[in-house]
């Protein structure tokens, strides 16, 4: 991963694929947790039960995503797949929000994960 | 979920279905990490890379679908039909160990979580 | 736990209080990750963000003292510690909805859990 | 965070001490997952139960503690403190390897988690 890369710690062997949706699935699941919170701060339409729980759910699969590629698992194709799914989801739902630098923010990180997981699964499959 | 319901302490609604998807998701998780660990003390061959990996993917799953349930996620369906592939796989890993009663007790509620999650996958496609 | 043990499917040693500890914390986690999602529908004074947070963290802490436990691990009385400290903080916070059905059966369940991580903190000092 | 921030696509505000804390668990995280797994693969001494369990342990509090920060949570400093103490066990742990890159590599990074989250924990208290 990036930040390992640079600091010279990371010595264990990876494709440089595996590497870069490793490090997409973490700043997915970062971004996402961090909308999360935003978006109860904000209350009102932010804070909609199906929306904060679609957060929720998309920094759940992209944290289990990121493990099982560390763990360097032969069935990361399946996570891959459903996290790409989830993202996607998550995506268009921050989307209804263009006016929110947070949400347009996270929107991004999702669609780039997604676009990272889909391939790593076409890869697996 | 029984444990809570047994209690009386579950007071949201919830099909009976999944909640007993949940419970089995739940007690899958918790034997996978024990065999797992049984596995590292045992050392040989029941330590084999592969095979704990296996268990911990399990394990993880397991619990990401579970929460996904938990939160009502309208996505669980999602979660679900990976795990039920996951618990399938570890199932067949476990089985190759007949004489080990940790190892055949994990592969029997594999199977178990397997069913059930294929059930509600159906039920959410 | 019992959940397994009903079934007959724990092999692994464990003792009694471990054993009701693991289920204390995972009943606890399972009822704040829903009754987060209560809040979130509810909305307003329900749904105020230091409230959710304050779920999900006990959720999660819950979580990962129950995976020290069933790893076995050594250094499960630091996570119980901490554990025990959040779920009082949690089950304080759901007491101030005392017409809440959902609210007061989570600080229930959060008051026994965090009694019974006490102790297992105690016991591993 | 900051692969977040060389990206630009950060925009919580969060003190760029909680931003390197969250920064040193993701990292710590990462490598003890990957050290597991090479651990399991070299097998023998590396993959005695102890030594694993306390990786697994410490990529998991890790976690906990990294999501503690990014929802913002009042009681990040008692995960933190947890966090601390686990990662010194496994670098001291791991550092019984003098000879393995990867070993010395995550007792580094598990060395420098401990320092962050001892300074969060003091900074929270």
């Amino acid at each position: 991963m990036a930040f390992m890369m640079e600091r010279g710690t990371e010595t264990h062997k990876m494709s440089p694929e595996m590497q870069q949706c490793i490090d997409d699935c973490l700043e997915c699941h970062s971004i996402c947790l961090m909308t999360a919170n935003h978006c109860l701060e904000m209350g009102g339409k932010h804070a909609e039960a199906g929306h904060v729980r679609l957060l929720l759910d998309c920094a759940e699969i992209c944290q289990t995503s990121a493990n099982f590629m560390l763990r360097d698992s032969q069935l990361h194709g399946l996570t891959c797949g459903t996290c790409a799914e989830v993202c996607l989801r998550c995506a268009a739902d921050c989307e209804r929000f263009p006016d929110d630098e947070q949400m347009m923010a996270c929107a991004e990180v999702c669609r780039r994960c997604a676009a990272s997981c889909r391939e790593m699964a076409h890869m697996a499959a």
